[in-house]
C-alpha cells in the first residue's frame, strides 16, 4: 500500500475499497502510516465525507482495533445511550440506574468536558471516591452485581478511534458527520450491545447547532446501528438553553439526585423518561414506548432508581452518603444571587456562554490532565420562557473565589435574556429517527 | 496562536491574516506547530486555495527562512528559468549557457527527477566528476568567473519550502497551483534574480497536463514574480510528446551537446531559442523577442555556448573531454532498435509511458537516495507527426541487461502510436503569459 495514493484517491472524491481502506487503518496502527499522512487523510473526508460502505468499514477498523465487552452468556438485554453533549446535561446520572431498574444492562461508557459542554466522567467524579477507571473486568462485576455502570473509555476498546480522536482534536478535523458518528459508534458497538440510544442535541448550545447537521449525524449512526443489527433510535432533543437549572459538576450530580428522587426540572425529566422508555424498548422489555414512559416515571417517583444509582455509586468506590448531604460533596466558598432590572421575560439563558463560563470558573479543563474545581457553576432559578420582574432571582453563581465571582456574573448577566414577549415556545423533545 | 484554530479558519474558506499565517509557519519552522497539524492545513489548502494575500505571506515566509543569494555588487542582470518538469526536456543545459553568452548571469537551482519527469541536476551528474553539491561559495565563485552556474537547491536556500515539499510530497497535497507556485518562486526569488522565464508545460507529459491549470499556475506565478519586481513571463510550451528525440540521462547530454553545437532536433531548439530570447528581454539585454531569438541562435552556431558550456562543467569539477567523447559516459550493455508494423504517421510517443519506462530502466528512483544508472533510456528515431511504412525504424531501448530490454521494448511499444492519419499539427511554443 502506497499511503499517499489512497489520501489521492479520497482527496479527489473516490470511493475507497474496503481493503484499501483497512490497510490504511491497519498501517496507522502499525505505525506504516505516519500522523502527519493521516492527518492530511482526514481533512480530506472533512471535504469529501465518506460513503456507507467507507463507513463501515471504518467502524469495523476502530471496533476491531481493540476489545469488546463480554457478557459472559448474560442474555439480559444489554442498551446503552449516547449523548452529542450539551449544558447542564446530568442524564446519564439518571438514566443508567433507571433504565437497570427498568430491566436492562446498561454499560455505559462516557466522556469528560469537551469545549463548552460538559462530561459525566467529571460529574461522577465529583462524588468523593467514585472511580470511573474501573478494569473491565471490574466493570463487569459491577454490570452483573448491579444492571448498570458507568466508565470512561478504556485503553483497550477502540484504540483506533482514541488514536484518530485525540488527533482529530489538534488538526481541526473535528466537523466530520462521518468521523463523528464513526467514533460515537465505534465505541458503542463494542460494548456487545443488543439496543442504543441516541441523544441528538439540537439547538445553539448543541455540538452541531444546525438542525439539518444534527439530524444527519442521527442518520448517520441509525444506519451504522442497523449494519450491525443493533437497534437503534435516535431522539433529537433542545439544546437552546441549559437542561435543567444547574450547571456545574456538584451541581448537576445534586440535581440528579432530585431526578432520581421523583423531583427536580420538568425538561430534565421528560428527557429521561422518553430516553428510559426508548431504551426499554429497543431493549424488548417493554412493547411501546407510551406504556414504557409511565413505568420510568414510577421507577423515579417510587425511589427504586436512587437506591440502584446509590448502589452503583458504593459499588464503583464513592462516597453514597454525601448523595443526601450533598453539600459534602464541597461548597463554593463565594456565591452571588443576580437579580433581574426589569419586567418581562426570561427567554433564555446563552447555553454556549454558561458552558465556557463554568470552564472559566475552574469547573472545566482548558488542557489534559488538568484538576477542576466540582463547586463552581450556576444554579437558574427561573425556567427560560418564564415571566421575570425587577428584582427577582435569575440565578445564583457558585465561584472559588472573588475574581471568579466577577467573570460568573459577568457572564450570567451575558447569558440571561430578557425580554418583553415571550418566546415561541420550544418542546424539548424534537424529533426522533429510527 | 492555537494551530487548530488557523487550520480551521482556511479549511472554512475564511481568509488568515499575514500575521497568523507568519505565526503558524514560523511556528512550524520551530516545532510549535506539527507535521500533523502542518499536513492538515495543507490539505485544506488543496481544497480552498490562498488568496493574492496569503499567497504573497507563503513566499514570504519561504524566502525569509532560509538565506537569499547576494550578488556581491556585481550590476550584471541575473536572470534564471524554472521549467515544471517534461519528459526529454534537457532546456536548462543548453539555456545556462546560452543565456550567459547573452550578457546574463544564470544562477540556475534545478531538481532531481521526480515521478515520470526527469531532473537537470541527474542529467548533470552523468557528466563525470559534475558536482551539482557546490557550497553558495563556490556557486558564486563560478557565477562571477563563468556567468552561469547549476546546482541544486541547498540547505541555506527556503528551508520552510524544503519541509513543505517533503511533506506535500508524502500527504497527497502535492496538487495545488498554489503551494506549487509558492515552492517554485520561494526557491527563484531567493536567488536575487531581475527577471525570470518560466517554461510551463501543457499537454499529457506535463505536471500538470490540464491547459487550464498549467495556465492558471502560470499566472500565479507570474503575478507573485511582479510582487517582487522581478520581469516575469511564462511560456507554455508543449508536452504532448517527449522533447527532443532522447530520454535518459546520459543521452540527453548528448542531444544537448548537439544543441549547442547548433544542430539537435528542432522543437528543442525551438523552445531553446524561445526561452533564451525571453530571458535577454527580462534581463534587459535585448529589446525584443524575436532579435533576441535570432542572436540566440547564432551563438548555438557559433559554438559560443558551447565553450560557455565547457568551461561551466570544468568549473564545476566535471570531465569537458566526454562532450566530445560522449561515449566515455558510458554505453548501454543492451541496445535494441524496435521497426513500424504497418505504414501511417507516427502520430505521437506518450511521454509518461516512457518517463515512467527510464525509471523502471533504472534511470530515475523509486525511493530517495537510490543510485541511477545515466546509460539506460531511449532514442526515437521519428519526430511526432512524421509519416512512417513498415519496418522502419522506430526507436532504440538502451538497457543494462536483458530483463531491462524486455521492459523497455514494451514500454517502447506501448508508447509509439500509428495511425493512418496524420496528427493535426501542434506547436511546441503554445502561449505567453506576462
Amino acid at each position: 500500500m502506497i499511503a499517499q495514493q489512497i489520501i489521492e484517491k479520497k482527496r479527489d472524491g473516490h470511493e475507497l475499497s474496503s481493503d484499501e481502506l483497512t490497510r490504511f487503518m491497519d498501517g496507522y496502527m502499525s505505525g506504516v502510516v505516519t500522523e502527519y499522512q493521516m492527518s492530511s487523510f482526514l481533512m480530506a473526508v472533512v471535504f469529501r465525507g465518506l460513503g456507507p460502505s467507507e463507513l463501515g468499514c471504518l467502524v469495523e477498523c476502530m471496533i476491531h482495533s481493540g476489545q469488546t465487552l463480554d457478557p459472559e452468556g448474560d442474555k439480559t438485554p444489554r442498551v446503552d445511550k449516547h449523548s452529542t453533549g450539551g449544558v447542564g446535561d446530568k442524564v446519564s446520572l439518571v438514566l443508567a440506574p433507571l433504565a437497570a431498574e427498568l430491566g436492562l444492562v446498561v454499560p455505559m461508557m462516557s466522556g469528560r468536558g469537551l469545549g463548552h459542554t460538559g462530561g459525566t466522567l467529571d460529574k461522577l467524579e465529583a462524588i468523593p471516591g467514585f472511580r470511573t477507571d474501573l478494569t473491565l473486568v471490574e466493570f463487569s462485576d459491577v454490570l452483573r452485581t448491579n444492571g448498570c455502570a458507568m466508565i470512561g473509555q478504556t485503553e483497550e476498546i477502540a484504540p483506533l478511534d482514541k488514536r484518530l480522536y485525540a488527533l482529530r482534536s489538534v488538526t481541526a478535523t473535528v466537523s466530520s458527520i462521518p468521523l463523528i458518528a464513526a467514533s460515537i459508534m465505534s465505541k458503542k458497538l463494542s460494548e456487545s450491545l443488543s439496543g442504543l440510544v441516541l441523544d441528538v442535541k439540537v439547538g445553539r448550545g448543541g455540538f452541531l447547532p444546525q438542525e439539518d447537521d444534527a439530524e444527519a449525524l442521527a442518520r448517520t449512526m441509525v444506519d451504522i446501528g442497523a449494519e450491525y443489527d443493533v437497534a437503534t433510535v435516535a431522539v433529537l432533543t433542545g439544546m437552546d438553553n441549559p437542561l435543567g437549572r444547574t450547571i456545574g459538576n456538584a451541581l448537576e450530580v445534586r440535581e440528579a439526585v432530585d431526578c432520581l428522587s421523583g423531583a427536580g426540572p420538568s425538561d430534565l425529566r421528560e428527557v429521561v423518561i422518553e430516553l428510559a422508555a426508548e431504551m426499554a424498548v429497543v431493549g424488548g422489555v417493554a412493547g411501546a414506548v407510551p406504556e414504557a414512559r409511565l413505568l420510568a416515571g414510577r421507577r423515579l417517583d417510587d425511589g427504586r432508581a436512587m437506591e440502584r444509582f446509590e448502589r452503583m455509586v458504593r459499588s464503583q468506590g464513592g462516597d453514597e452518603s454525601v448523595l443526601h448531604a450533598p453539600d459534602r460533596m464541597g461548597v463554593a466558598p463565594e456565591t452571588a444571587t443576580v437579580t433581574a432590572d426589569r419586567d418581562g421575560f426570561l427567554s433564555g439563558f446563552d447555553p454556549r456562554i454558561l458552558g465556557h463560563a463554568v470552564v472559566e470558573l475552574g469547573g472545566g479543563r482548558t488542557a489534559l490532565g488538568q484538576n477542576i474545581d466540582a463547586r463552581v457553576g450556576f444554579e437558574l432559578h427561573v425556567a427560560a420562557g418564564s415571566p421575570i420582574s425587577t428584582g427577582q432571582p435569575v440565578g445564583t453563581v457558585h465561584a472559588a473565589d472573588a475574581d471568579g465571582m466577577a467573570v460568573g456574573v459577568a457572564r450570567l448577566l451575558a447569558a440571561a435574556e430578557v425580554t418583553p414577549e415571550p418566546p415561541p415556545p420550544a418542546p424539548v423533545i424534537r424529533d426522533r429517527i429510527a
